[in-house]
């Protein structure tokens, strides 16, 4: 049988990966690797680079594949989202058919598997859809979570109090709804609409590269700075990636 | 200056460890081990293991100490926790102490730092309250939440919805909140006293390790099956690690 791996390589810094993120590509015939367009280059540079610095074994082949847009015009999120994962699902069948027989693949996937991103998802549909005879593992890999509060050396949590973990999306609606709250996804810098200045902040933009920045404070304090830092930053190199935990204070009562 | 290496090591399984991981190891001097009792004996194996494996520079030193037990009786969580924080500064504080001038310490922490671990606090506050000049850094490891999820090959979030982490005291109390819920330090089984039948559970225990258990289904079908999977394994092995994540599926609406 077919087998593919699909492995968590940490988010940005090379040596984010794990000794069994580096065995499962070793033991991969071919390694499938994501392009997302101009703007990501620099993504897919570090997805070489670990390709680069840990592939030991001669003869696995490295296969690059573009990855479609996800097109939002005129339907829901929800319809945007299957719509999307059916051409990937599309692209991951046709990958896989073209496989040596019993031979083995692996998709790198930023940061870890399990945490706002869809490729085990995709791959269980190719698996289900698909006249297609293979199974698959999971490899967990640093999250931008952890990368997060390891910069800034911070624990997630407080002592035995539940953390949230959410979208910039979610948390302009809904608030901040527990002791610590942690943003992914936003697109709309959600941080600045909340109204709880005496919240903390610690937030950080392309964690684990060269490129790091981080900032924390008060929020009512550094606010402003981190907007206009953000949008600099997103001008220069053209993309961001960024994330931050919002802490209510030892104060917060449930 | 000292320095100090608060380093993630994963969760039972030595190759979660990262390459940051081992390079931060081969940096320092001595690599502190806690003793936890005869029980966690298992535990200390794995940290003994990982330095084998990956410790490469010659002279490192390894240092085993043990960890006091938290006192329970008449004091409320909080005062218990702190006065067990406080026992465990004044340990650091004489391994930072006995290091070699601009020596480099490593503490190795199961899973990673941030995640309902305890070391970035004490470590601060020994930097807070006693007069010795160091600094220290956070390298993340796998968390449980990770190996749980690749075990079971599931994203942890649904697309776009949040998550919450919590432990299994609180669980209890305040019952599913979000479409999913990840529970920690549960010594209670409050999955089996939820109301909720149709909830999925995906439970795991010694996950990453060669006993590792996994256990999934309809909350209603599989809870009173995990109950005695786990007091089976528990008395077996004289101690459990469990955590298991709860997903309302698709129809949990905010
Ligand atoms: C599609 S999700 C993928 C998350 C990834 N699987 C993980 O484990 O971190 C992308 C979001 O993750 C966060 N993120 C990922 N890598 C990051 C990095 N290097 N620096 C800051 N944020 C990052 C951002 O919030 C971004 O919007
Ligand atoms: C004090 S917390 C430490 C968590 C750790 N820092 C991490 O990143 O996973 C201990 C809890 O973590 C979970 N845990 C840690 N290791 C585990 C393992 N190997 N298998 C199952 N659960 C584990 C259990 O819920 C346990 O009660």
């Amino acid at each position: 049988m077919k087998h593919i791996h699909i492995i968590g390589i940490g988010t940005g810094n090379p040596e984010h990966v794990t000794i069994q993120a580096i065995n499962a590509m070793n033991a991969a015939d071919v390694i499938f690797l994501p392009l997302k367009g101009a703007a990501k280059e620099e993504l897919a540079e570090v997805r070489r680079e670990i390709c680069e610095r840990y592939i030991a074994r001669p003869g696995i082949r490295i296969s690059e594949f573009a990855v479609p847009q996800r097109q939002t015009a005129e339907r829901s999120y929800a319809q945007s989202v299957d719509t999307w994962h059916g051409e990937i699902a599309h692209i991951y069948g046709e990958l896989i058919a073209g496989l040596p027989e019993d031979g083995s693949g692996a998709f790198l996937v930023w940061g870890d598997p399990s945490l706002y991103d869809s490729t085990i998802r995709i791959v269980e549909r190719v698996r289900q859809q698909v006249d297609l005879d293979f199974d698959y593992t999971v490899v967990p890999g640093i999250t931008s979570i952890q990368a997060l509060a390891a910069s800034h050396k911070i624990p997630v949590n407080l002592v035995g109090r539940p953390i949230e973990i959410t979208t910039g999306r979610r948390l302009a609606r809904k608030g901040l709804q527990a002791p610590t709250t942690v943003v992914m996804l936003d697109g709309e810098q959600a941080f600045a609409k909340i109204d709880d200045p005496n919240a903390e902040i610690f937030w950080g933009a392309y964690l684990g590269t060269k490129d790091e920045i981080v900032r924390s404070g008060r929020l009512g304090d550094v606010a402003a700075d981190i907007l206009t830092l953000r949008s600099e930053a997103r001008q220069r190199h053209g993309w961001i990636m960024d994330i931050y935990l919002l802490r209510k204070g030892r104060d917060f009562e449930e």
